[in-house]
């Protein structure tokens, strides 16, 4: 599995309709996607314009190749583009240790 | 729970190395800290000097105060510390959302 972390700064003061857009972007499209494992949207404590988006995938070629190439991505940008201030910097992970039970 | 976000550069040609000094640090070093609930470590495939590291805690403060004002502050910074290439990123965030069956 792996994990794509996306590093979202969002225009001041659209907390509230940014966390509805992204939540309603990842169940109506995101989710629908081959691969698609699910997701974690976080928000920062120190700076309110941040967020981090986790989504897991079976494969990188399935968000990669699969999910960008495909029409739904389009979709998704429709839905939570307008609310980014800068492009989000998007980098892929693979796991290399985790403790025996993460609560979060 | 809070979700410490540790952004990670370490020198070039170290990974083996620090990945095995990152978990010696979360076992005996954070694992014991009041307030730890969890930890993950990813590795970045697009740049290998890359690492995400998640530290879950039940309050802010137990990072912030309870374990960056301890001892074991200096005892986790000598193990992890000579790899890091830059300072690390650090900042703290709350959960928005996330789907029902995170597999991460």
């Amino acid at each position: 599995m792996i994990l794509e972390l996306a590093d979202i700064t969002i225009h001041p003061d659209q907390n509230e309709a940014f966390e509805e857009a992204i939540q309603r972007g990842l169940k109506t499209v995101i989710s629908h996607a081959h691969g698609f494992e699910g997701f974690k949207v976080n928000r920062c404590l120190e700076n309110r314009q941040r967020y981090v988006l986790q989504i897991f995938w079976t494969t990188l070629e399935d968000h990669t190749v699969g999910f960008r190439e495909s029409p739904a991505f389009g979709q998704w940008r429709a839905i939570v583009g307008p609310f980014f201030a800068t492009a989000p910097t998007v980098q892929h992970f693979e796991l290399v240790a985790k403790s025996d039970a993460v609560k979060g």
